[in-house]
């Protein structure tokens, strides 16, 4: 049966063609913001220039170096000259890095307990937090209208997240013009990462709930309709605003409903890339279709329905139907550029003790019937090799 | 091309089973509650018990009342009382006019203007108005997720709305089993109502926008699915759950995000419920197919994907396609139980002359191509007869 729920989003979504010029709209006059971003592309692709001629009538404190999978070392260093410089609006331009990361800022710098580490190791309730805003520029982590947070720390290999109501984006702007100068390699990691977002939700087990049902395969046809688009022509405007749109809808609490979700799939995932490296999208085109095969028994019902549904297989044998949707999946990710297996990044099984060690540390059972364990994780990693 | 737009909607939903006992963690307990509510018919459902139960640490000062196509004189002695109490915070208990009420309500206390009917004549923005939540009754209009409102005016027999951010619910409380007791009639209005809010915006013409249109299919097909389940078992949970959350999706906002609407069905509809009294669902049911087979030309691309993807049609000949695309939805109306001709109410064309020179003088074209004038608008009415 179709489960209680609690669904609010506040994040105002300003959506199409030259609309970073509504900026000066978005935030008060009075406001001192404080710039957020990334490695310096919104510099070559012309969105800075956009944002600073948008705020030009702005006391403005810049903040540039945001890494992929945001250090806890260069949050902390922002959330020092953040509160030395006073700012009251955090403003980021980039992907869901940039934005996962002013999430951090803007909790950390109003944290009143010790260790603004417990915000993401002990999920302190927060209390304050600095309002933000953002320009996407990087369809696919769904951050710019969530709640949630992903921080890494390098000394200790870890990836975590946690989740405010007083962290939600007052605004997001996404221009899909930002995207076209994106590399193919960024553009397919977003793909497969708001594809994994809608299955972690969708592929669990059915509760009665054909609307949310129906909107996730809605998330799932599109993007692959339009996926393929955009890696084969990236200034395509109209496939380029399709698959941003449905990057923010696959992570925006609508599709998850009252209904079961898994994420054991981003668990791992983020262990891979904590260890090696490997880019978030990169880590899920691995993980997610060996999950699937050693899940297929206790996701039949919604894999079959996929397999109907999204792939339009026609197939009386749900073991068969599994499979070949399973399949699809695989090619799919493929088809985008992506590699599926560990093999492929050189990456043997020297640290899959170390993972499913550390993964059952922090929950003894994973995924949507909390029947993964120790031995499953390691079997689902064997299956990645 | 998908235009852009802005897609805002603040207001919190907690759905599910048993939820009306969370008022107390949605309203500050410093607030003066205003509730309000229609008839009656909550009194004898078990919702007014409930709701007193979970307010008994608060002042209410109570109003009942609020008619179906909530009147403008009611609301204004509403808003009398409420002046005159001093309430801080309005909760209405009921369906769409409830909650459209009260949002008038909600903005003429606060309104400093010389005449509230300006806000529905002149539309006049909002400054400021009393914060309001809801626990909806009667999936159908939904108004719980939205920020118009609509308001009936008996001396002028009009039926105008108006739209503000401020007055969104701060929630809205749906629990599936408050509609159990919904008399059949109500519930078949409700199924049509949210039906017709998502072609309204869905048969318009082309944008590729097709996640839009996905989502627009995804409510279409749950309630052809589910609709008929609630006709047939008014208890049945999951099914009134269902179509409870689908009214709701129809009209947040969601669906027409960046794409053309239309509307023109519900402003000829809201002209019948001024001079004849139908309920609102009563009217789309009898407008909708007849706008359609008027519009069926300048509407054919969608109404092609309509018949293929929501009633599953093959068929090659696309006027064919068309047509039986338009008979199956009057077919799903009149299977709810529905009227879909003004005769059967013993409505002749009395009036004709009356709405199309009115609506005309509201705006001179309506409808998505702004190509339908008072000619039009008869025609359509003609095939209402």
């Amino acid at each position: 049966m179709i489960q209680n729920f609690t669904y609010y989003n506040p994040t105002k979504i300003v959506f199409g063609k030259d609309t970073i010029s509504q900026l000066s709209d978005l935030i008060s006059k009075e406001e001192k913001v404080f710039l957020v971003y990334g490695g310096g592309s919104i510099k070559r692709n012309g969105v800075y220039e956009q944002v600073m001629r948008a705020l030009d009538k702005y006391k403005i404190v810049e903040f540039s170096g945001i890494e992929p999978n945001p250090q806890y070392s260069t949050l902390m260093k922002a959330v020092e000259l953040g509160k030395s410089e006073k700012i009251t609006f955090i403003l980021g331009v980039g992907g869901g890095s940039v934005i996962d990361g002013i999430k951090f800022i803007s909790a950390a710098m109003e944290f009143e307990g010790k260790d603004p580490w417990d915000i993401l190791a002990k999920h302190v309730p927060l209390t304050k937090a600095i309002p933000l805003g953002c320009v996407l520029t990087l369809p696919a982590a769904g951050s710019e209208m969530i709640s949630n947070s992903v921080v890494s720390r390098a000394d200790t290999k870890e990836k975590l997240f946690f989740s405010s109501p007083l962290v939600y984006p007052k605004f997001a702007i996404l221009d899909p013009q930002t995207t076209f100068s994106l590399p193919a390699e960024q553009t397919r990691n977003g793909i497969v990462d708001a594809f994994v977002h809608v299955t972690e939700q969708y592929l669990t087990y059915p509760v009665n709930a054909p609307l949310q049902d129906r909107q996730a395969e809605a998330i799932l046809l599109t993007l692959i309709e339009e996926g393929p688009k955009v890696i084969r022509r990236p200034d395509d405007y109209e496939a380029r605003a399709n698959v941003m749109w449905c990057a923010t809808q696959a992570l925006n609490g609508l599709i998850g409903c009252g209904v079961p979700q898994d994420w054991t799939t981003h668990v791992i995932g983020h262990e891979l890339t904590a260890l090696y490296g490997l880019a978030h999208g990169q880590t899920l085109a691995i993980v997610h279709p060996a999950l699937l095969k050693h899940q297929q028994e206790s996701k039949s019902d919604k894999l079959c329905q996929y397999a109907r549904r999204v792939w339009n297989i026609e197939q009386e044998n749900e073991k068969e139907l599994r499979e070949k949707a399973i399949a699809k999946t695989e090619e799919f990710f493929q088809s985008l550029g992506m590699q599926t297996k560990l093999k492929d990044y050189g990456i043997g099984d020297e640290n899959f003790e170390f993972i499913a060690s550390r993964l059952v540390k922090r929950r003894a059972k994973w995924g949507e019937r909390e029947k993964i364990g120790k031995k499953e994780i390691l079997q689902i990693l064997r299956l990645c090799l």
